[in-house]
């Protein structure tokens, strides 16, 4: 790889495309004709409202989200979001539903109850530690809204198609599969995305809300915690974390110009999964944990024939230029996290890796 | 100015030392021998943590911080810390001291009384334009703290020397001029800093908290918003914004390497300062808006004779290289910031720049 770098398989922060990096560096000092970094230009600047509203278009773009949709970039992650959300969305007296598919369901229904509301956890796939998506959910429908993590990093699992909520708005934490496929966003109220995955660095959160949204906003709350002072101001009530919105910028625009938009990006990303869990699937040395019909295109999670190899795999793996294929440190194993930016190139020198680890210890 | 960079005076973000844009540039597709980018490395990675735990060091280091106090990075700004601070360290039924020097002493007064909480605000400029720093303040002994903002960008004012609050912890806002400057740090029982002027990008603000002031977070906070969450984990609870910290243990590195120690940097602000000041002084074209004795050595806000003037000056100071000198929106008139990484070399460029305006139009 050029200047020695890895094929990285990181969970997130994850792997960048490589172009978007050179044209970051090759700007550094002199961002568009500025004199200056981007670091150093004001957010009030012609240069800095010229990437966030680029930013926003593109995405706006490539997620076909009509005018009824605001796009907004925030901080503090998608934990955040997971107070916000009930703290904006869900009026004292009525509750919201969950699904819990792991971890960040998990935490993102602790911090409803903080707050001494109600989440109903409508599906759990706790029972077989969530290594499926549940189907045929009973949404309540006098729920405030229904809130679903599309993607699981740690157990590895990605809903293929989105639940029917009826006429209650979906809320979706998408931060580790946003931008990877093509959706229908008119059911969904609220998508929040931790851009560290599939969208940029850490230290920007996305979140697209639907504007009959804002009407639920309480006006009692801090400013900074409602979702209003950031749709009335262009992201810019304070100074927005301007380099991950840069590089958000870069990301969409090399989604839209490289790879051909979310059509093409999703393809590509569906020959990287079969490509991989093919291979799995056709022996039996590694072995997929989540349910066919439940595994995520994004982080695939695997096991070895026992531990011993499984450290032996990291280790060596590590040793020939593949990184982050250690799992969550709750569950162990290995996973392979392969975001938009991971290129199915990668993704093939890994298979001929695992390929070769096989024989050599099988 | 190499790569046809500018000399850049805007209030924040802020210019940048060139070494440390340099060392980012270089290493920002291979960071430390990785294969990544300092973007793309886990933040539980080796790599990070180092960034991490360095930049903590250098900021105890250069202020002087015993272990009685922690040093976090959380994200939201000073604006975020203006409801934080009340909602963790103000108890019900209890009072906190405010002295208000301008907009931003304005805005966290404001986010106490949001929260249906007491803030006394205890003296205030307000009087005269907020041209000038209280003096001989009577605080309340019992106040659970009391607040001041250290450096106000956008009147031109900064406190010399801090306030005696006896026994009442201080708590600062110091966003503009943290480590401009040694202080007394004892008497604080919370500093708080946007990254963006002196520190770093924006995008991180470093929070300073001593250590028996995290018992008076109350259990029933999101956990995003509790400082205790930040404290016990390294401000690693979730993933922090990676990439500037990275940026703050680049400059805290340059202030003790390369600059070394805040008593030199205290030197050179002061040099700077008096350069600029003794400049407008000794003629009566400039006029410094702030009471001498209240100036700030951070952002030098002065007027022309007319606004028509002001306009010129500003457009002909861009055509010649210099940026960022217009004042802030809400007031007008000019201003240039001098942070930190604003070298002695620029502020005498820019004295010998309107040396020649006034000539010209005088």
């Amino acid at each position: 790889m050029k200047e020695n770098r890895i094929y990285n398989f990181n969970a997130g922060p994850a792997a960048l495309p490589l172009s978007v990096l050179e044209e970051m560096q090759h700007s550094l000092l002199n961002f568009n004709g500025s004199g200056m970094s981007i670091m150093e230009v004001s957010h009030r600047s012609k240069w800095f409202e010229a990437v966030i509203n680029d930013a926003v278009a593109r995405i706006k773009r490539l997620l076909a989200l009509t005018d009824d949709f605001d796009v907004l970039f925030l901080q503090g992650g998608a934990s955040t979001q997971f107070f916000m959300i009930p703290m904006n969305l869900l009026p004292e007296g009525q509750s919201a539903d969950y699904v819990n598919t792991g971890t960040w369901s998990t935490k993102a229904i602790k911090e409803v109850k903080i707050q001494g509301k109600s989440a109903r956890v409508v599906a759990s796939s706790e029972d077989r530690n969530f290594c499926y998506i549940p189907k045929n959910i009973s949404f309540n429908p006098d729920a405030a809204y229904a809130h679903i993590t599309t993607n699981n990093t740690i157990k590895g699992t990605q809903w293929a198609t989105m639940p029917d909520t009826g006429k209650v708005p979906l809320v979706a934490d998408m931060s580790s599969d946003i931008l990877s496929r093509p959706f229908d966003p008119k059911p969904f109220g609220l998508i929040y995305a931790g851009a560290q995955k599939n969208m940029g660095p850490a230290g920007v959160c996305v979140v697209i809300i639907r504007k009959d949204m804002l009407a639920r906003v309480p006006q009692n709350l801090p400013t900074m915690l409602k979702y209003t002072t950031f749709a009335a101001e262009n992201s810019m009530y304070n100074t927005p974390p301007c380099f991950a919105i840069y590089t958000v910028q870069l990301i969409t625009k090399w989604l839209e110009e490289e790879i051909g938009g979310l059509e093409k990006m999703a393809a590509i990303n569906q020959e990287k999964g079969k490509l991989l869990y093919g291979f799995m699937d056709a022996g039996g040395f590694y072995r997929a944990t989540a349910d066919p019909g439940s595994r995520s295109l994004m982080n695939v999670t695997f096991r070895l024939p026992t531990e011993e190899l499984e450290k032996r795999f990291i280790e060596e793996a590590g040793k020939s230029g593949f990184g982050g294929l250690k799992g969550h440190r709750s569950v162990g194993g290995c996973r392979a996290s392969i975001y938009n930016p991971t290129t199915l190139e990668a993704v093939a020198a890994l298979v001929d890796f695992m390929r070769t680890f096989e024989k050599d210890n099988g």
